[in-house]
């Protein structure tokens, strides 16, 4: 082989593992959206044999040859593509590490899991979820010692999924968050709560359906390659390449802010995937670099911009055009109040921006103490339900809406949830830099994402995953990570809506 | 390689061809119903590689020995696995007999010309197409000649499109279909003409929707595995097995019959599809055997169970609780003629069940000049508004409504029509040996499709394409095809409609 022989073939094994994740994600997406439901053992058919083949394409004998061939002339490669061998060889390595009979064990235990998580859930029963997630548990402690030996478990499973994070960050940034977060809740608390009338009566589905496409239109998305569907849960997901993209929502009639603020929210994820320089489509530099860059640029949408003083009052009066009877007597600053209610509440989904990283932080304590050994998975229900009574001072009436409520572990993310609260931190940090040179409110008030937009494709987008997540926040913040940002944009959010 | 080893790989094979035609069915699909505009290119992109992929799986090295070793034991296959390796070796063995540099030429010219074709019929503009149906025309006619030789190329290309058929049975079929159908549309068109104003008027979408769930439920179809979604041009396709079927049509305000017997139309393809036998997925025996076999299913449902006396007086009601404004003041006899009006017309599709196989004849005779050198293609528009005028006593005002309505050439589908026309004769012989032992009218009238459906699986249905279309038949019609069902029934309508 050959240097430029090599490069020819990974950029066609890149273009062959974008056609199969083209088809399986499209395969979900339809299961998700369109297909009549009986269907799902047909689709569970074809995407068993498309992903035994991804698996063969991405791990075979070739493919380790290719890549090995050109970790061993790394210095000749240029920076992307070094940063696409060590993402198509990390996994790769990890794999080796593993029995491939405990892989293909493992593999069929989260399947069967999810069908167990979802049943437990709907029959508010633990113990017949208890077994499966003992052995989620066990063995995402085991696979992290063949992998890393030397690392900590769950710090490896930490950094899978946001790199550069471990437990002591993460003890750092939740006790940081406690420390203001806990009395700022008690003290929104302690004052009138504002009311959400304005948001809560009878919306028909195809005004809220036009008030979807409205938001993605101003928010800078391109309807072109776009598109909008419903799902049970709403979601975000790239076909191919960022050229396609899907988000979903799900309407309810009594409250227009579920569906509002989850088509702002997943339309930030699709700023961001869409985002990524052409060039890199087709390669696995293609689309967002974490999950945690993600949800920063999904919850900033949502709510750094969405629940702005300024864009409330721009947005309200196409509310009163869309919904007229329903916004009759309502001013934007009631629209603004009701969308920015603090209420500590049981569902992580529906939390409020002040509550939600307290449900994030519980998830967290209670994972490190389930990998390090120090909790039981029997006695995980009774734990959670005392979290949520200290930290959000609130009873937990069933497991259904308490430990069963996420599917996450059902799957084995276990190490998954931080990101979710990072990035919410980040958002806040990048606001900060960004109000250096945008006048952020200016624009909100004429409905303008553009600027916001630009500085995010200029410092975040157009990388893809070209650059690691600590080298986009470099990039993006200009100095270390400090979630005092994002305490001080709640405090200030507080004090603007309850006097606080 | 010994069998067993060989049996399960042309089970593996076939497995993995269905995944590949379920991802790239499905890819088609989205195209035509939800994906965003802008995103063709995307999904050219991905569907390209997978193509690729499915080319080399179904004619590389392994695939031709394999299927060479079963050959070589054909003796100790069973019938279906006979079958499967006819299926399979059939187009392996046309490919190679072309030279690689033709056919791949070949490809790109029919890519290009369907762009070229939808450009043409939009602007009205034949010149542009004339160069590439030219080429397309002689392709078919070189290609015809590599595979068979010995054949007249125009028998080669409808022996593929309906196994059995050649110029010699068309000829014969049509032309008694010509003695016929001529003196009966002129005799119709010499009565008072029946007023179709029951079914024009404004017909609000979602009741129209409403009528097409209704309709595909009391047809019989399984809503667990058959979908309905709206396209530009109505469709059914069957996503990796019969367990997944689509159906689509298109609503128009102004006339509800079009989506009304669309959807009769394509739940006639989805039923026979669906009514494979369940062992029969995951082969190249699932799903429906021919075009001819398919538009005798389809076409049965909408002319001769849909279009009938019995159902439209059952069906009738429905449509007054759904368009109680729109049907007011009519009778379901009303309806019935509505339904039933003869009008020759220009576009093929719209065209009633007794002019329908005129537009199928037309097209018919021009391809078989065509292939025979007798006519050129720059001759083609001329000869079409000749036929025109002839055959349906019609004046063509351009070639967007003449020579450039149909799609099927620009794809170099020469040798497709004729399938049409003898799919809805077809019907009409199942027809007579069906009421032998179904009371259709009685079962009609109540909305009850089941006593048809059982003939219909019992006959057609439950063998996929394990038997050859001329089994299908010789099952179906116990006796040899004769048009002359199709005229006695098509001469009975329109006594009833029109008193002729």
């Amino acid at each position: 082989m050959d240097l430029n022989t090599a490069r020819e073939q990974l950029t066609a094994l890149q273009e062959k593992m974008s056609a199969y994740n083209h088809a399986l994600g499209l395969l979900s997406y339809d299961g998700e959206t369109t297909a009549p439901k009986g269907t799902a053992p047909n689709r569970a058919h074809t995407m068993g044999i498309l992903s035994e083949i991804m698996y063969t394409l991405s791990t075979g004998k070739d493919t380790v040859e290719l890549l090995e061939y050109l970790d061993a002339h790394k210095e000749e490669l240029n920076a992307k593509e070094q940063r696409m061998m060590y993402l198509l060889l990390k996994d790769i390595r990890a794999m080796q590490k593993i029995p491939m009979d405990e892989y293909v064990a493992y593999e069929k235990l989260v399947v069967e899991s999810q069908d167990v998580w979802y049943s437990a859930k709907n029959n508010d029963d633990f113990a017949s979820f208890e077994p499966y997630l003992e052995k989620i548990v066990e063995n995402r402690i085991r696979f992290a010692h063949y992998i890393a030996p030397d690392m900590d478990p769950y710090d490896y499973w930490l950094n899978e999924f946001e790199p550069g994070i471990s437990r002591q960050s993460c003890d750092a940034f939740f006790a940081k968050l406690r420390e203001r977060l806990v009395p700022l809740i008690a003290a929104c608390s302690e004052k009138p709560q504002v009311s959400d009338a304005c948001i809560k009566g009878d919306f028909p589905e195809d005004k809220q359906e036009e008030l979807s496409y409205y938001l993605m239109s101003i928010m800078g998305l391109n309807l072109e390659r776009v598109g909008l569907s419903t799902t049970e849960h709403p979601f975000t997901t790239s076909l191919g390449s960022h050229l396609d993209e899907r988000i979903t929502t799900h309407y309810y009639r009594e409250d227009v802010s579920s569906s509002m603020f989850s088509v702002i929210h997943e339309s930030g994820h699709a700023l961001y995937d869409t985002g990524s320089d052409d060039d890199l489509a087709y390669t696995v530099l293609d689309g967002g670099v974490s999950m945690g860059i993600h949800e920063s640029q999904s919850r900033f949408c949502e709510n750094i911009l969405g629940r702005s003083r300024a864009f409330c009052r721009f947005v309200f009066p196409k509310m009163q055009t869309l919904f007229p009877e329903q916004m009759k007597g309502y001013t934007w600053e009631d629209f603004y109040k009701a969308v920015n209610r603090v209420q500590p509440s049981l569902i992580r989904t529906e939390a409020d921006e002040v509550t939600y990283s307290l449900h994030i932080m519980i998830r967290y304590e209670l994972e490190k103490r389930l990998m390090a050994g120090e909790l039981k998975v029997r006695d995980l229900p009774l734990a959670w339900n005392q979290m949520y009574k200290d930290y959000l001072g609130i009873d937990v009436p069933d497991d259904k809406q308490g430990v069963l409520q996420d599917s996450h572990w059902s799957f084995g993310a276990i190490g998954y949830f931080p990101s979710y609260a990072l990035g919410s931190a980040y958002g806040a940090q990048f606001l900060a830099r960004m109000k250096e040179t945008v006048d952020i409110d200016a624009a909100l008030e004429k409905g303008d994402f553009g600027p916001m937009n630009e500085w995010n494709r200029e410092h975040i987008w157009r990388f893809g995953s070209s650059l690691t997540p600590a080298q986009i926040l470099d990039n993006a913040m200009g100095a270390p990570f400090d979630p005092t940002y994002y305490l001080d944009y709640l405090e200030a959010k507080c004090k603007d809506v309850y006097g606080v």
